[in-house]
């Protein structure tokens, strides 16, 4: 891996910076083995993390609905400070806290810090070419079914990885889920939003899908200049007549969907208003 | 963790034996932050791995599902035999292999090896309580859905994990997941085989599920001894109707289902008789 590399673990009670090429688990981690354990990939710009408090409060989210054995807030904030010090205020990094079962004595929790990929500042200046592709679940299932860890940011993303496999074999460059009956769910690594007779659209989180920290904070603005915004089950074709489409992430910010299965699409020049918006 | 354990990773063309404690991928391995690699686990006993060779041809099958770059059977070898070696033979065995999509330079390989946990050893001589869960997806999507990895045994297991949790909390052992439409599918590390009118059924792999390696070679021993068998669409009202149902693993082994959904079940005395066509 090139790049500029950070890396913080929990030790005794403290955030211990660690070389980043060092090992941090063992083979028996069930983070490893299992994928058993959560995440947030957090900005880093200027030197800080200036949405770390969002993130966190959905590490806890993630942490309870796994049955996580909870960290405090005041550890995660260790932890990034350990592995964002230093770190040259010019260089855009996301910082990825991840939290794992642990190989059966304690938890694991460390903090990882690395240069946001040309890539991703690349789709974020010029947007995404996308795919629809099915998540397999009823939108409704998860809502009842809390072993399918809807909600839930986790280390197993394999079929996350999988599907953007499939989306850049096929040309694209990323993905939109939809559920077994054809609604809206989300990115990969995103969440959906898009603009449609004056309003800003997102599909709701009964659906199992992540609580969006950057489409809540897109929203929250939104609204107070006037945008209304609506939770709404849309689907693929509610897309296609959109004004705009976004994927929106932490990391990525506002990228906007430059085509949807094949189809160019604009976005009626909405993209600077949102990424004002987020800028707030 | 307590016990005895041993692990070895693949290092510059060679499998390097490494202390179990010491920490074997960096915080930048994609099996750790996604998930992202598959697995196999292997029965050692007697100080040896007699069913390596139907893990391996499994393995190599996950790699490709996964598009991961292929690790030869010979490296696969190597793995096992150091860890494995010294290994005391009075000891039984769990041997994990693992394939990680790596940190962005090269995959990650290794084998680690633990012993089978008391569980494990009293579920193979006294069964388990079992309760069906949904799985959520039909059972014809990943069929036709790549992405979602049906038949691959990947790292991102925390939903299979969560569903052991839920099953545990609810007074059970494990757990048979069902599709959306009610079909059995598979246990979160098991096969399900039940019998039934003279005959032994297991789902058909279309569904998605993992190939059972242990259900494969229980199949071909029962029907050299006339004991026919079949691949069958079934649903939880036909376990409950069956002469006897397993959940089968090569760990650990035919374990006799007591009790479905809280309904206590026998195995009209069968057990042995598959016990006997698995030690062939």
């Amino acid at each position: 891996m090139d790049g500029r590399r950070a890396v913080a673990v929990w030790r005794d009670g403290a955030a211990v910076r660690v070389p980043a090429d060092q090992p941090v688990v063992t083979a028996f981690d069930a983070g490893l083995a299992r994928g058993d354990g959560v995440f947030e990939s957090v900005l880093v710009v200027g030197g800080a993390t200036p949405r770390l408090a969002d993130h966190l409060a959905r590490l806890q989210c993630s942490t309870g609905l796994l049955d996580l054995p909870p960290v405090d807030d005041a550890t995660w904030r260790e932890l990034v400070a350990a592995a964002v010090d230093g770190w040259p205020a010019e260089v855009e990094g996301v910082c990825r806290l991840f939290l794992t079962r642990g190989d059966g004595t304690s938890p694991t929790a460390l903090a990882l810090l690395a240069e946001v990929a040309p890539d991703v500042l690349r789709q974020r200046a010029d947007g995404v070419a996308v795919v629809a592709l099915t998540y397999g679940l009823a939108a409704d299932v998860r809502a009842s079914a809390p072993w399918l860890l809807g909600g839930a940011k986790t280390l197993s993303y394999a079929v996350n990885m999988a599907a953007q496999r499939h989306a850049h074999a096929v040309g694209a460059d990323d993905v939109v889920f939809t559920s077994a009956e054809g609604r809206l769910l989300e990115g990969p690594t995103s969440t959906v939003v898009w603009a449609a007779d004056g309003v800003l659209h997102t599909p709701p989180l009964d659906s199992g899908i992540l609580a969006g920290t950057t489409q809540a904070r897109l929203f929250a603005a939104a609204e107070a200049d006037d945008w209304p915004t609506a939770v709404t089950a849309g689907t693929v074709a509610d897309l296609h007549a959109a004004d705009a489409v976004w994927l929106l992430s932490g990391i990525r910010g506002a990228a906007p969907v430059t085509s949807l299965d094949g189809v160019a699409r604009g976005d009626a020049g909405l993209t600077a208003r949102v990424q004002e918006l987020l800028a707030r």
